[in-house]
């Protein structure tokens, strides 16, 4: 098991990019491309150990992000994991009866993506992310 | 920067670990001893990217983890930086208005440890580690 991201969502990349700064003064950060119809923006820190701290600013407060913080305030808010063969790891998820939310879709960094309910992995929203041997943020 | 491990609070270890083997056959876990005292226990996940998954699971409802658990559920509960000098850090934390919590203790894996308030870091519970060149989760 590899982690490729961690989501945070916050309400101001900004500010939590002034805390993250004075933490850690070494902060390599890059902002995503808005695409449209987005609900949110995002800005990806990169670590030394590999994975990326992914921000998530809602854009507007009926978005996923704007629903969580609403419900739950700022947090952590997924783990991400990466897979050379994201659509047998989809099927073979579905095949042991968890519950996969939407489709697979392509998602931040032209990375294809799907989610696992967190209720089916104890508590914790669970990402397959598979970026296809482009720059996967080392 | 560089994550040490993600704490993830858990109501039982062995379904967590059931549920992990399932989405990662080459899941590697290793239980951590129980110490004295203890409200809780622990099993640490390697992953490749470095990053340990430390499952927390209370041994009573009062701990720490219980009343996380009782309050949002189960779920991911702290973000852990390496650092390579703790006292340093814990310092200038304190010298830049950060709340630290407690001091610095000696925690899993014989590392030093120490918490900052998630309300000072964006909503993110922050804990520092410093495991003075030994095994670090590699």
């Amino acid at each position: 098991m590899k982690i490729h991201h961690l989501g945070i969502a916050v309400n101001s990349i900004e500010k939590t990019l002034t805390v993250y700064r004075q933490l850690f003064p070494d902060l390599k950060a890059e902002r995503e491309p808005l695409r449209e119809g987005a609900s949110m923006e995002m800005v990806m820190i990169k670590t030394e150990s590999g994975p990326l701290l992914e921000l998530m600013q809602p854009l507007h407060p009926d978005g996923d992000i704007g629903r969580f913080i609403a419900k739950r305030g700022e947090g952590i808010h997924h783990i991400a994991y990466e897979t050379a063969d994201i659509y047998a790891v989809c099927a073979q998820c579905r095949e042991q009866g968890y519950r996969v939310l939407g489709e697979i879709t392509r998602g931040a960094g032209g990375c294809d993506t799907f989610f696992i309910h967190p209720k089916d992995t104890c508590g914790v929203l669970t990402e397959f992310v598979s970026c296809a041997g482009e720059a996967q943020g080392k």
